[in-house]
């Protein structure tokens, strides 16, 4: 006999591990490409692909025949955990291949890259990444590309539902989660997936068009669309770093990355201007012109060769904001005013529904509109000001939403940092590691993590760390929060 | 015939002009205190000041004399000119010394000192403070003793009348600045100065007692009472860093000038634990006691001696923290984590209707609340939930206050740093720099600007982008920013 306090748990357990089985069965097929790729070369690598696979299926298609006739409706609570739980547990299985195969990884090392590849960060820990296996390198890039549609699915499907941090703004119709709506949610994420593949195979052709060779395209293009950053050299993007039209065509697909998926979708559907008319699609583009002509004309003025002073601030300003993160230069010896702002950057982040991470544009806008308002409320005692986000009231609710992330944000920062400091890194190595992690950027700052750097040298304990850290940024932190409350737990 | 425009703009500012005119009386009779002692000494600074008093006294008795029959009954646009006005026009005025006096300073770095003084900041461009005369270490020593009074005043009368930075929690019968009720609010201004007076004269005492030559008692005693942080040597308060009770003397009065002087008066009015009930006061010294034993056991842990660790780590806590700003060591030399923890603590602050600088505890408490009922509303979408603080409900309007200043607050540093980036100083010191400015801390972090360091070597335009920090972090910001509006000047 079953007591009936167990049958419940199950109840509500059950329809979570099965959505997480799935989702497993995506990660394991998905491995099947490095498989092939490397039984065609005939690389030993194929045998830690193949136990990798065998291992993922396992997990999955024995959660699926336990769970096979729950029917999946979840509760807000459910949802909470089961989004913690996806990043977890597929950033965990996606590190197989790293621990069996050729480099040999010790099991920190390689959770810290299948973290930072699946939450689209891309700080590394390999060095010679040029001598790695294709399979290998495919692999980086495959975890980065699931990483990348995962966030624009759960940016349009889950957070906004959660109210997680304002992101009440950008519900929609799509924004449920259960049965009976599925159909729906299912046809904006198959043509998100589309758009998503389509972008993918795009800027491949561009890249092999531009020069590069065709493993390297797909890789750089699945980490450009996904902003995650990873490249196929030591040197990230810097081994192409005098090719321009390289550098100018992933400042585009970075940008791409960083808009609304959504938008993409409306546009082909017949509101061709429905990106421009964005507020933040716009704030974003703004923003970035503003900032690239300030640091080019700085390098400039500093006596650099106007041309590539251009082509570099755009592609890193890009990378920064996109929070893609890959590096054709280290920007921190671009003068201090440059490394100021590119630590500023650091925070930014691009579109809400998009790859990208950081603070995300809408809530700087709403932020400065909060500002604004309560100036005028200072100078005229009396009267309501209503402020609007594209065209729409911008409540309460959203406003303190807003505010509340930011703090959470900031104050998840600090305590990463000092915690990096108490493992002895140094001011600007704990700081910006915590920022760059938690931003899901890439490249700190200082001699260690810094855009020439690598995150290797690190303490373990800070690897740890830094994957709590970029785990809590993909996830808009206070999903995570919520979960570590008594009050969550409670009936 | 003077035509009715002029006529209404003269009615509008005359009476800032009268208050203006009362404030230069005030600095010039402070200035006798070291023109008689310079005299008595017969040294030839004396000169300086005579001269001074005679410009700010001219200034002064013209002003009185053109405005005399104006009556003062300030609306708000006027009370916020008067406030920024004020401030300036005393730091202005305050420097003749430092010009016309001994060290011959240029006109920059003496406005940057008498700055640096009256909005009791403590950073300092002096080196060789030892051999200066006792006129102008005395001087050095009023001007912050002047700015502490100044601000508590300030905080208590007009801020929360402003409504600016969520204040409006400490807005009480004596908050209004008109004829009516001056003698109410008279009445306050005057229990505070004896308040004031007793405790500087306390400290002295205390200092003397401790084994202070009787002029840096005095010194110490104004510059300790204001948290202003100004010290009689190049070292600050490292010149007695082996005498434990000087130490532990300067962290009692530090955290006594960090409290509200309201509740002092109330305490000796008869409700003795008036300052204990306060919420601003216990989360401030639980703060402090934390955050000193977790540094003190961190430099245990490293292998320090820990008698002196705890001595020093409170004594340079409550120096930040209260925004005095004295060093007794160079705390970034205590290991990262106690670098990392006092880079945060540069921002907190102590009580509002203090001395202090920085954001103020009750900022931290109310935005914790926020938070917290904001994790509760994830989780429990329906409800109300409603936060006190000091028993009284917190609304919305002083929640947003608070939320607003704080973003305006973090601008107004990130702004000022990047401005000062861009005048060539490193991140380090541009960053700490910029926030030491704005909360009146003084000491920043790095070679240049850190606690054993000097202000001196930064360029002149650093110096005065530092002064308008140190301005606006005194002012509350917004009570300069609204200034700056067009909506502001707008009838």
């Amino acid at each position: 006999m079953v007591p009936g306090r167990v049958v419940r748990w199950l109840e509500d357990w059950m329809p979570v591990l099965k959505v997480l089985a799935v989702l497993w069965l995506v990660l394991a097929l998905l491995m099947v490409v490095p498989l092939v790729v490397l039984l065609f070369e005939q690389d030993p690598d194929a045998r830690a692909f193949a136990l990798s696979i065998l291992i993922v299926l396992s997990a999955s298609l024995f959660s699926l025949w336990a769970c096979w006739r729950m029917p999946v409706e979840l509760k807000t609570q459910q949802m909470f955990v089961l989004t913690s739980l996806s990043w977890v547990t597929i950033s965990g299985f996606a590190s197989l291949p790293l621990v069996l195969g050729a480099p040999q990884l010790s099991l920190t090392n390689a959770v810290f890259e299948s973290v930072s590849a699946i939450t689209t960060t891309g700080s590394t820990i390999l060095v010679g990444i040029e001598n790695l296996s294709d399979g290998l390198k495919l692999w980086r890039g495959l975890m980065q590309w699931l990483g990348g549609i995962g966030i624009i699915v759960m940016g349009i499907a889950i957070l906004p539902f959660l109210k997680v941090g304002g992101m009440r703004l950008f519900q929609t119709e799509s924004s449920d989660w259960s049965d009976k709506v599925m159909p729906r949610t299912g046809g904006i994420a198959k043509a998100t997936l589309s758009v998503y593949t389509v972008g993918t195979l795009g800027a491949t052709l561009a890249y092999w068009l531009g020069g590069m060779l065709p493993l390297d395209a797909i890789v750089h293009a699945m980490s450009s669309v996904s902003t995650g950053g990873f490249a196929n050299s030591d040197a990230s993007f810097g081994a192409y770093s005098d090719q321009p039209q390289l550098l100018w065509m992933a400042t585009f697909f970075m940008l791409c990355g960083a808009l609304p998926f959504v938008l993409f979708i409306r546009s082909l559907r017949g509101s061709p201007l429905a990106l421009w008319r964005d507020e933040q699609v716009r704030g974003l583009i703004v923003m970035l012109v503003l900032v690239v002509g300030a640091i080019t004309l700085y390098r400039i003025w500093r006596g650099e060769v106007p041309f590539t002073s251009l082509t570099h601030t755009a592609f890193n300003v890009v990378s920064v904001v996109t929070t893609t993160g890959y590096a054709s230069d280290d920007y921190t010896l671009w003068g201090p005013f440059a490394t100021m702002a590119f630590f500023y950057l650091t925070f930014v982040g691009g579109c809400s529904g998009s790859t990208s991470g950081g603070m995300k544009i809408f809530r700087f806008q709403v932020a400065i509109k909060m500002l604004i308002s309560q100036l005028r409320f200072l100078i005229h005692t009396q009267g309501v000001f209503v402020s609007r986000y594209n065209g729409m009231p911008l409540t309460d609710e959203v406003t303190r939403g807003v505010v509340a992330f930011s703090l959470f944000f900031f104050l998840t920062i600090a305590g990463l940092a000092l915690a990096l400091a108490l493992l002895g890194l140094d001011l600007v190595t704990a700081l910006t590691g915590a920022m760059t992690a938690v931003t899901n950027v890439g490249p700190g700052m200082g001699d260690i993590i810094g855009p020439s750097g690598n995150f290797a040298p690190l303490p373990d304990s800070a690897k740890w760390l830094l994957c709590v850290g970029m785990l809590m940024g993909r996830l808009e932190i206070l999903t995570v929060l919520v979960l570590l409350t008594p009050m969550f737990w409670r009936k």
